[in-house]
């Protein structure tokens, strides 16, 4: 494995002039090579000139080049496997089956967007055809399809250095779209990207495709963030991060001459609903399982089950009783890095020292310098409503049980809850009204809502939706997991009267590309 | 007809206890009665709280309920119609027929998206069935739909008093949608939108729904907006009118503890490119048909063809006579309010007194007082370029013409504007390589590109778009007429291993609701 320490601006690999990043270990503490210098605002103009210079020809790519594109980056990932699993491992903690699975799910979701390009319904054609002879006035031919916005900065995730990263969801669903990607990539795994960077780069080249449809820049702090989104050039911001990392980003593209979106995926506690049939019948395995999603991933899911609400009583109890031996039984695992360690252990002890919350167990404490140690805490449903505080994402392995006086109270908690990522119902059959009661609040506060599942694990699917109100993510209306995330970066464009020889093959007579339409509001195809 | 002056807060009519509002006939200058008293925070409070109160049972009405309640605002509508017409022609100037017509547009749009609920394309249902036998890891059953946002508010605006105000394009969308809706009615057509906001009001009373559905508050200045704006049970916001308002509105918006989107649809001053064959062929009568357009509704549309664009030249040159002995004989149009007419008088002194610009024609004066005389103006390309001010829209029937010295420089007249509506071509078929040269730059600038037509005169049916890069709107993913607006007022919410008895029904096994679906990534029906 060759690292250069290089950013990739098109099919260049260029040395930044900013402050140094290295990438480390977070199970040794050991700092790795190569050192990577942090570009400025020149590499963002460079990168984004590239990329509004590949704009035009990629946005009007054929469906069969593009859906080549992503298979064709899959394919160079995958044959760089062996080297993406080792350094991802040296650069993140995480283990090597993690990593493994997360490659499949980065090749796969690649290969999700090409069939899905190939499909072509993110076109939406629509066609309304003229009507000459209406009265009082004639219609005119009125056609739609959907195009790209233009390009777009991703913004690379810590949690997810594969799939939520340089060749992740939201690069797979712009470069779907027909948007060029300038990758912001994350100072934790600055290896790992350039890796996954350098494989965009030689499937750009093998496909001969503009250079600037990729670039990958990396820069600390958040100078070289806010100058990639204030660029003129780029039309689109996909992020998965920190709410105050999304939410600078949102208002620094609010505050551009001209707004652009921003999808930012930031913040969620995922509660979790324990009914009372459900309770009673197998509070005690509920407990047991739900330490196991609580410490996947040393907690590090933007979908981890940071909340807990029960009746409070017996049931619950057990279910408490339960997770905290599992609690206790559970190692420590090593976080991704040092910053998110220490931010941890600052939430744990944050609350630990809460009055009003009791300390149920924690779990083993590591001989490694940044491990993420389990913690179980209960409070009760009035204390909770009245404390901002307890809402606050502890991103890790930690827990906070909420016991409610009554389902009413809990209907209550549901409701003052902020915008979720998940929701979901511990049940059984005689749960089903409470359920009901439930629901209407729940599709209002999350974007996914999961029975007698747990939240961690998201599928990459057509039905997926991994996202929900502020502040889970900045933009409600869309997803950045599964097929329908390629809605983000497009925007349509009505067609009136146009002769034959302008209109784009999407819309021409005869439906060349033989994609679904909406004809004169039925559906055809 | 009995026009009271109040608000309508659900069934009730109320008092506001804030500064007077009076319409003013624009024809003659008189005020006219009834005075209305502008609502404060405690009406905005008081509509919010019961928009949101109706909510839960009004976004899961029936398609059929639904779209029966649409089809009730019409009839209601219509049941009013020598009102509307006689108390819009005093409100607005605009003439009887114009008011007809929009009333029927008004009408034939609550109608279309009656259609749009039953068809249930909107609710984007999605089904990834359980996969339990997959490896490594079975998939869950996975459905999706679109469920609507909560309470919007919609501001009237002031250029269309019956079919982008009080039950215009923006409130039937959003009632489509499941969304209670909140209008803050156009201070200058207030006796128009009570009518409406009545009509409306039987509509809900006799369709059995909650009152919050439906409520219409006045006042002037821009405090019961931004309140309005700030409620924090207010999920989206719907806007028609100036740049300045709508940014500020978009600036309210996202300083909220929970941003919401702002679907405003601001400034745009529609480019027409004349191409060289075109223009060899047929300017004169180009000339005259374009002043057509300019004059339609004293310019008072959103689409006024305001930038003519053709190449230096005798055929520009037989143009612009053409076009300049139509504005000489064009009468003087009642524009509809002083300030509008103000405005447009200020904006004509700037043409006519700018050193850049060289003055056609202008139209006849009248003897009303607030009549606007159509205006036109020639400028260079590059002093085009080089002067921002000649991009500002002036609202009225005022245009400039821009002489370009090659297609180049159109080409860079065109890539050098703002967002717009629309975008159209004067082609022959000799011009076709010249229009295939401009398309690319035009799709990124305009939502509606039109070939051999006019600006003016928007298609409500499914494939339009109504929208554009910022300034023409706020959020250029999306449309304000035509059948696709509904989506603005929509999320996905996926629903995993969700048991029988919990799923919407449109989501159930059997598709009971019989609409469209991807199943597995594949369309059904």
């Amino acid at each position: 494995m060759s690292l250069e320490g290089k950013l990739l601006i098109g099919q260049q690999a260029v040395s930044g002039e900013r402050a140094e990043i290295r990438a480390i270990n977070p199970a040794s503490g050991e700092a790795l090579e190569p050192v990577y210098r942090g570009g400025g605002e020149a590499e963002v103009a460079r990168a984004c000139e590239l990329a509004e210079a590949a704009f035009a020809s990629y946005r009007e790519t054929s469906l069969e080049d593009r859906a080549t594109f992503l298979e064709t980056i899959a394919a160079e990932i995958e044959a760089v496997s062996d080297d993406l699993t080792q350094r991802g491992m040296a650069e993140t903690g995480l283990p090597q089956a993690r990593l493994e699975g997360e490659r499949g799910r980065t090749c796969g979701q690649l290969r999700l967007f090409a069939a899905v390009v190939r499909a072509g319904e993110w076109l939406d054609v629509r066609h309304d055809p003229a009507l000459p002879e209406r009265a009082p006035m004639p219609r005119a031919d009125l056609r739609q399809r959907h195009i790209a916005l233009g390009p777009v900065a991703v913004f690379g995730a810590s949690n997810f250095p594969l799939a939520f990263s340089v060749a992740g969801g939201d690069t797979a669903s712009a470069l779907a779209a027909g948007c060029p990607v300038v990758v912001k990539g994350h100072s934790a795994h600055p290896g790992t990207s350039e890796l996954v960077g350098r494989a965009i780069q030689r499937a750009v080249a093998k496909c001969g495709l503009p250079e600037g449809v990729f670039s990958l820049l990396f820069g600390s702090g958040r100078e070289i963030g806010q100058a990639l989104v204030s660029d003129p050039r780029i039309q689109a911001v996909g992020f998965t991060g920190s709410r105050s990392g999304g939410t600078a980003l949102m208002q620094t593209a609010q505050s551009r001459p001209q707004p652009i979106p921003v999808y930012a995926e930031m913040s969620s506690i995922n509660p979790v609903f324990l009914l009372p049939e459900a309770l009673k019948a197998r509070g005690e395995a509920l407990g047991t399982a739900f330490v196991g999603s609580l410490n996947m991933g040393a907690g590090q899911f933007c979908t981890n089950p940071g909340l807990v609400l029960g009746v409070k009583g017996e049931a619950l109890d057990a279910f408490v009783k339960a997770a905290g031996e599992a609690v206790t039984a559970s190692g420590a695992q090593t976080m991704l890095t040092p910053g998110i360690h220490a931010a941890y252990a600052d939430g744990l002890g944050a609350l630990a020292g809460n009055a009003k919350v009791r300390e149920i167990a924690r779990g083993q404490t590591g001989d490694g310098p940044h491990q993420c140690q389990t913690g179980l805490f209960v409070a009760s449903a009035a204390d909770f409503l009245a404390d901002e505080a307890l809402q606050a994402e502890v991103f890790g392995a930690t827990s906070l049980v909420i016991e409610c006086a009554d389902l009413a109270e809990m209907q209550r908690v549901a409701a003052g809850l902020e915008g979720q990522l998940t929701a979901t119902l511990q049940l059984d059959d005689g749960d089903l009204e409470a359920a009901k009661g439930l629901l209407p609040t729940l599709e209002r506060k999350a974007g996914r809502i999961l029975a007698n599942g747990w939240p961690t694990g998201v599928e990459v699917c057509h039905a997926m939706v991994h996202g929900g109100p502020y502040p889970a993510t900045s933009d409600s209306r869309t997803t950045s997991v599964g097929s329908a995330a390629i809605h983000r970066f497009l925007r349509p464009v009505c067609y009136q009267d146009l002769p034959a020889g302008l209109l784009p093959e999407a819309l021409q007579d005869g439906n060349p590309l033989g994609v679904s339409r909406l004809v004169d509001g039925k559906r055809e195809g």
